[in-house]
């Protein structure tokens, strides 16, 4: 572990840490649709559990479960209690869950049902004032998206979706955010009937992830980055998410959506707003949205989408050392199926930051290893004095963002190798989230549910940014129905051969990370 | 370790570092005068055993010493084979030892005795013979200065510096060169009636070390480091070279010379040099020393001395939990002796990159730890979006050269504290040399004997560089003298209090390395 007490300097600013003031969530409680599900049992309810167990949650904290089953309250407080037990990432203490457990309610009921919406007003008005929320309430929509009219309209119907004086009233919703431009407006419009659009938050977790909101960190506390962050330096950069896993188990959502809409729609877009915005003029939501739409908007596809964009689907292969099937043999996979598993594509960024700079995207399915990193790779150096003998095992300088599963930054640069002669080998310098603090890095989902009940938008993207991507999106997949383009890849390799061209016809390659 | 085979990249360039033709001497000898004292022992004799077994000599090299001994070459050639089992790097290796014993010569004799060098002489004709080492031969001249005039005008009255057609003679002289400017030039004069300006190797075995000569290729053959090397993004400088060991047995030499004379004149402001100078147009001594010297010339002292300079000396104290006598008890040492054993300058660099920016020199003798670095300390960021109190324990940006003991690199910057909130704290990013290669690194003698062998001047101070470092140093050991200036600190400290002072008047601190 390193920090500024023993890496040499005694700061005289230093100061415990416990001047600072945690952010803790006021009198609230949240509403789980969709408290049956996967995500609510591995990732929503964990999460709220740690939150309790750090402090951050008020006294009077409630959740509440709706489904459709023949629930008591115990009994989904028993279900909260066995996804802490396996799932939550901080120990589990007796006080704090019957502190929590004492706000859990069921409301049993399907989303048809007037009823069950005027038995959720109750609870809530119960809880009120029996736990005190104060008529804060996030609704959690962990539900398909083609349930969001009908839920968000219920709410509306019985009333719950407005706050009373002095309270609030939000609405929390998981992607996909449509699966193109107009799909995505059509939905946008339904949740603004109910809700305003500052009371919407739209989850992506990767911005919940900690090398995530480090790249403003990175960027923005420090002297030495940002010099070199545009076309006078940069070569280009290319962001990765890459899984080792299959389809597993999402076949029903996945097949017909595939990999673009999936993951660069939102994930990747959003990381390359990211790393190509300029400063915010403060550290808030308002500010962050308008630089990220900035990029989002000067973003330019290539003119020749059938050279610069890849389409994939992998077929049967070996993964770590293990035969696996293909795409097309998984189960509740159309055996006809054309869905992408794998994508790439070029962007440029049309602003005096960025221009001729380009942004490799890329993301699959059973790729060599699970990882997401951002990889700024800069120029050459534009001369050297040293013999080219000396520099020819010399790649170009990198400073790569490392966002799991090794959170951390590497950068990469060339050393002299020990000798007697002046011979230049690329190095690599490493900064490791795990090793540099004691502190845990907390789950994606904590952060995100404390800063809705908090308010805090600021790892939440706007209806304006899913609408920009989708503007991104929807000519390359456009271009590949027309064109029927797809190609294939072994599971457990880097992706078509395809996509190794596509760089290095630009006189480039993907890092293999 | 990790390289560019390792880290993300298949490079096309890569290629097998057997590629690269070795640095081999041609045929030649190295005489050494002085043969008998520690620096040969230690460091000479072993360097030309390492250099013999890593196959960097040519098979005839000869090896002849010279001094008052009744030796025969046997009694020499067991000193040699003693120095060697003790200090050699690598293996003894019996096939390597008696090709290379075959070339040991020994000539008795004191510097003013005619015979004796005429005895070199016919060695030195009989070698090139019998070893085929063509006429071409180093002197190494390892004795204190004031027999330097003595030695050189005998190698010239007995033929020996003249070098016969085709071949060379070159002289390699250790510091100090001379205590002042005037004694410098005087020395420099001495020397140049002998031997060619471009024959004199004098040796300052800082600039052997790899780190030291890594910040060439660390600046100039990346693209990520020179763009903030300047006074647009540097604060300020420091460099450092600490010893924890006390006068040992250099009572003699030391007392009265002192630190500032010992080490800054040279070494620091060597790495001054390399640090702050502009892009040699070749990686040649031509070109390097047009650039140091640029560097040394735009040197300038602070007006007020008094205030930006500290004198200090040991007294007893305490170092790694034992106590220790004060520099005024060492044995040899005049009881009155006012020599400084801790000196810290600051000096500017007036020119177009570094006006403004204040380099901070340091060095001292029993002090914390034993460390030599390099620190470019970057400005604070010029405005941050974030909350003040998210950056209250961020420091600045620094990229440290770490010299030694722990060869390498080490990058601090600001990174998100894990957590639900935006703080930012100081982390550092290593690279380490040892972990990095696989490469031993060679000792700095390996490296710099080689090159005088080789004629490469790269790494060896030239006569206006020394006399130049004079310039700098003149005034301030005057102004030490004219005001009795001398602070001092406990031995195992980090140095003077007045030291402390003098960077916090500027609003700044001493690294604890």
């Amino acid at each position: 572990m390193s920090d500024i007490g023993v890496d040499g300097w005694a700061n005289p600013l230093r100061s415990p840490a416990d001047r600072r003031l945690p952010r803790i969530a006021g009198p609230s409680g949240l509403v789980i649709f969709g408290v049956t599900g996967d995500l609510s049992r591995k990732k929503l309810m964990p999460a709220v559990y740690d939150l309790a167990n750090r402090g951050l949650l008020p006294p009077g904290f409630s959740l509440i479960g709706f489904a459709r089953r023949e629930w008591e309250h115990q009994d989904f407080a028993q279900i909260v209690h066995d996804s802490v037990r396996e799932h939550a990432r901080t120990p589990f203490r007796k006080e704090v869950w019957r502190q929590l457990s004492e706000g859990m309610r069921f409301v049993p009921g399907d989303f048809g049902d007037d009823e069950a919406f005027k038995k959720l007003r109750e609870t809530v008005d119960e809880l009120d004032v029996t736990r005190g929320t104060s008529g804060n309430y996030a609704f959690y929509l962990s539900v398909p998206p083609k349930f969001f009219p009908q839920v968000v309209r219920q709410l509306k119907k019985h009333g719950l979706s407005d706050a009373p004086e002095g309270s609030w009233r939000r609405a929390v919703i998981e992607k996909p955010f449509g699966h193109d431009l107009a799909s995505a407006k059509e939905l946008n419009q339904v949740v603004h009937e109910v809700f305003p659009p500052d009371q919407v938050f739209r989850i992506d977790h990767y911005l919940g992830k900690e090398t995530v909101q480090n790249i403003l960190a990175l960027r923005f506390a420090n002297q030495m980055f940002e010099p070199i962050w545009n076309r006078s330096f940069v070569d280009h950069v290319q962001i990765t998410m890459a899984e080792d896993i299959g389809i597993g188990g999402r076949a029903g959502y996945y097949d017909g959506i595939g990999s673009a809409r999936d993951v660069i729609q939102n994930h990747l877009l959003q990381l390359l707003a990211l790393t190509a915005m300029e400063e915010p003029s403060a550290f808030n939501a308002e500010s962050l949205v308008t630089e990220k739409l900035k990029v989002l908007k000067a973003a330019t596809l290539p003119a020749d989408l059938g050279r610069h964009t890849v389409r994939g689907q992998y077929s049967a292969g070996s993964q770590g050392g293990e035969q696996v099937i293909g795409y097309l043999d998984e189960d509740g996979i159309d055996p006809a199926s054309k869905t992408d598993t794998y994508a790439a594509i070029k962007l440029g960024i049309d602003n005096r930051r960025w221009a001729g700079v380009p942004f490799y995207l890329r993301t699959g399915k059973r790729l060599g290893r699970r990882v997401t990193e951002i990889a700024v790779v800069l120029q050459r150096a534009p001369h050297s004095p040293f013999d080219s003998t000396a520099t020819e095992e010399l790649g170009q300088n990198a400073i790569v963002i490392r966002v799991q599963p090794d959170e951390g930054v590497t950068v990469r640069f060339g050393s002299k190798v020990p000798g007697t002669s002046m011979e230049i080998r690329d190095v690599t310098m490493d900064f490791a989230y795990g090793e540099s603090f004691t502190e845990e890095s907390p789950e994606a989902y904590e952060r995100l549910i404390l800063d809705v009940l908090l308010g805090d938008a600021n790892l939440f993207p706007r209806t304006e940014e899913v609408e920009e991507s989708w503007k991104i999106l929807d000519p390359i997949e456009e271009y590949w129905q027309k064109h029927g383009r797809l190609a294939h890849y072994p599971a457990g390799s880097w992706g078509p051969v395809e996509a190794d061209q596509m760089l290095a016809q630009d006189g480039r390659s993907w890092r293999r990370p």
